[in-house]
């Protein structure tokens, strides 16, 4: 009997019942599970745990999931890799923003350097107006703040906030005041001719991290003081008391706000203390050791996490031009474009695998292995100049048959192996309708083509010919005017001709990995 | 000698030197204060604590700001009007769409419930596409997400979430898989004749609190554990480890996320206890005296507060239509328009009360009290058909004379009160330069009328022709060609001339609450 804890392993329970087998989420509340649960009978067999609960439901776990562990969210400083200036003398994280839109791998290493170091620069960035707003929405959404969608970082003659003059600004968090406060920050440089005004970044989780180190009871101190934060002009007037440095619950480092110009008036007992452990954190993020310099070129933008790193900027005489565009926008979509594109590559990394692996077995007695059948198809679909979904299509039309995709992978989906169209819901966690539709329908385009072509029953292989009896025949009439009305017939009528024609034994096609970037840009 | 502490007291100086007077943010860097700092002497005088520091720097601060105390920033418990259903009996927290666009008393009284009940329902709104983010434009911004800028709450054929099918459900918070979470809600009603689909709300802090009460050791451990809150499905992949009631440094409840669905798999220990306390958190939030429930009719339109207000749904059939569009947003945004409306009230009550009062006092030797003179200057401006902030600038024109205006409000804004255009310093937290302007350059309208117009300062009355000779006489030629150039010269002159015509003793006006709502829209 397990001595797993029941209601834990009862919320977790994998079945349809009680998970959507679409997206995961639970279909009941904490409060529904039974009092006194508790677990009946249990066996391990075949690498799962098979649970028999009080309450008579049955439950299967896998035992790769129950032997999991967990890396957290990845925002506390246990995610992080806290960084001093010398470990980026080699150079700045980052990439051209033409590799960046081209390349998936690219985009992830981007936007990962931004979620572990807080920040990467993005090298020729096209320098027109309004671009950092394409930047932001090529990971995610823009969050609009009261210096509107976009803010223009020059001198203006009569500005709301020092950050629009020509004077230093000391390392600092941007937007304390407001709670939620903007997670990242984009700043593009559109011109920048004046001498002077270089960028700097200190990460703020280690200045916190040496605080701790050196004087736990200031740190102590900071993260114990919620910090009123005041902006105010004529239409805006925010504030939020939120601690210099905020911990999660176990007590690790998740948020760094740091701006003196911004600080209203702190109230209560412990001041001196206060304001000692300030000044003494505040002397951390000045050592030259944490101070990152470099100097930000036209078509560069940089990007970074604001509830970590702090931004400096060096003064700037007006003997040129300097003008930046900067906007806020998200960590949980950054970090949630990383897990997609990483869940992509992996994601053809295994369908590569199966291809190399699973693929190399026989086809249902035809004379090509499977692999070599999906290859030619989807040799036939591009000769025949067909658009990339149907290529796609037609590539992976059989991979239901490939009992690798439909485990060892996501385990925990619920996923039904034996259902006919298992194929096409794999990949639709991938793909969308225009490459799954054609898939899930390439079985029924035989029993319809059957039905509606002269001689096209006599052209099937013996293999198909004989699963066309299992499959159900060819359609009836009815059936033949039901299947032409669905969505994607059309397309699964023309995969399935390249489907027939995709056996002959020996012919030369191209790999799998012609493929990939094909289906790396329908991932999109 | 003051026993405050130093560097908190230096930190706070309002001097101009210390503190930009134009948006009150500080100049200095708070490791640029001195080693050692003290205070050199000090004393008390006329409502002020006088300082001299230790590094020769001198502060005043007004008696009124040392005596301050702090309300917080109203995020947590502390600064909420926690409920139980029977509380709204009389009626739910609200408006018309209609009154609270045209009042701004209305839309602050709106604001302040969401964030103070965490909830207000605005009814009447049209019931036309995209409106709710017309709604939270009202407020703010909105927040854009996955589920795109605005979703459809409506049974959809393959819906990535529960909430578009037509099923039950329970109390919850939205999207706690994000961090930052959306801090509100907005749902708007365009349709709703399906039997069925009623909505509840539950008071998440009050119920945190009643766990609290009842299982301090249960709500310790709901504060304690961080839970993997995921959403993934073909485009998104989120996380967030946040526990179900977040505290602030000072133990107070700020937060709860509340959401069985999206509850991934807690590792480590202590998960029976977890589990116990959640399921007991879980029952009080079902307990019928906290659910309050309500039903949705086209045009309204609810608005609450996500990090609070749990919300639910009753299952509904499909023998009618069910319509709901939804948006997020913030609550800072919403706060600071709830205090931006707040301070633009409280300016119009002091503008009267000084019509009222200190108004009432002789002007300047003229026939007429202040009051009186700045009625005429509006009434004449608005008898030639002057555009509002035309009239507006005619009856604030002399607010620099009034004692009370540069005094007893705002005491740590750094004004200075000597200088001659500190009226339109003054007008400027809430009005544009439109009003401001001709305000600023009224006395230099006299000086320049005087050179340019023939017969102009004939008519100028006795006191009116003294201080002319105190603030300089006529222009001289090459500075009225450079007035003339001003931006706002041409409406000053439009004012200057209301102002001469402005003191006839006894003429009827009508009084300043005429003119209210009139700078009431100005001041948006």
């Amino acid at each position: 009997m397990t001595e797993l804890p029941p209601y834990w392993l009862r919320d977790n329970c994998p079945c349809a019942e009680c998970r959507d087998p679409r997206n995961g989420q639970k279909l009941f509340q904490i409060h529904e599970l039974p009092p006194d649960l508790a677990v009946a009978a249990s066996t391990e067999a075949d690498g799962h745990l098979e649970v028999l609960w009080s309450d008579g439901h049955r439950s299967r776990y896998p035992r790769e999931w129950l032997d999991g562990t967990d890396e957290g969210d990845g925002r506390t400083e246990r995610g992080k890799r806290l960084w001093t200036a010398a470990d980026f003398a080699p150079g700045l994280p980052g990439a051209s923003w033409e590799a960046y839109l081209t390349d998936p791998a690219e985009q992830a290493a981007v936007l990962a350097a931004v979620r572990d170091s807080g920040f990467a620069v993005l090298r020729g960035v096209p320098t027109v107006e309004r671009q950092v707003l394409r930047v932001a929405e090529s990971f995610g959404y823009v969050r609009v703040t009261n210096y509107g969608e976009l803010f223009d970082v020059r001198v203006e003659p009569s500005p709301n906030n020092l950050a629009f003059t020509s004077v230093a600004i000391a390392p600092h968090t941007d937007n304390p005041y407001r709670d939620p406060v903007p997670t990242l920050q984009l700043l593009h440089c559109l011109e920048n001719s004046a001498t002077g005004g270089d960028s700097g970044l200190v990460d703020g989780f280690k200045a916190a991290a040496v605080l701790r180190e050196e004087a736990p009871e200031a740190f102590e101190v900071l993260t114990r003081t919620p910090v009123p934060f005041v902006f105010r002009d004529r239409r805006t007037e925010l504030r939020a008391d939120r601690p210099l440095i905020d911990l999660d619950p176990k007590g690790r480092i998740r948020e760094v706000r740091f701006n003196n110009r911004s600080t209203g008036t702190l109230r209560g007992s412990g001041l001196d203390a206060f304001y000692a452990a300030y000044r003494r954190f505040a002397e951390i993020t000045l050592r030259p050791e944490l101070q990152l310099t470099f100097r930000l070129g036209p078509g560069d933008c940089l990007v970074f996490d604001n509830t970590r790193l702090l931004h400096a900027r060096t003064a700037f005489q007006q003997d040129g031009h300097r003008h930046l565009q900067g906007c806020y926008a998200d960590l949980d979509s950054l970090s949630s474009t990383v897990a997609v594109l990483r869940r992509r590559a992996a994601a053809l990394d295994t369908i590569a695998a199966l291809f190399a692996g699973e693929g190399a077995a026989e086809y249902l007695g035809e004379e090509v292995t499977m692999a070599e059948h999906m290859l030619q198809a989807a040799a036939a679909a591009e000769a025949a100049g067909a658009p990339d979904h149907l290529v796609a299509a037609a590539l992976l039309h059989d991979v239901g048959h490939f009992h690798g995709a439909l485990h060892g992978t996501d385990l925990m989906q619920g996923q039904d192996n034996r259902h006919s169209d298992s194929g096409a819901d794999w990949l639709a966690r991938w793909f969308g309708p225009e490459v799954t539709e054609p898939v899930r329908l390439h079985v029924a385009a035989k029993r319809y083509l059957c039905a509606v072509e002269p001689g096209y029953r006599e052209r099937l292989s013996a293999a198909s010919e004989y699963t066309l009896t299992v499959q159900g025949g060819p359609m009836d009439e009815q059936q033949a005017a039901a299947f032409a009305e669905l969505p994607g017939a059309r397309d699964a009528v023309a995969v399935r001709r390249w489907d027939e024609q995709a056996k002959e034994a020996g012919a030369p096609t191209p790999g799998f990995a012609h493929y990939r970037p094909l289906l790396a840009a329908l991932m999109r």
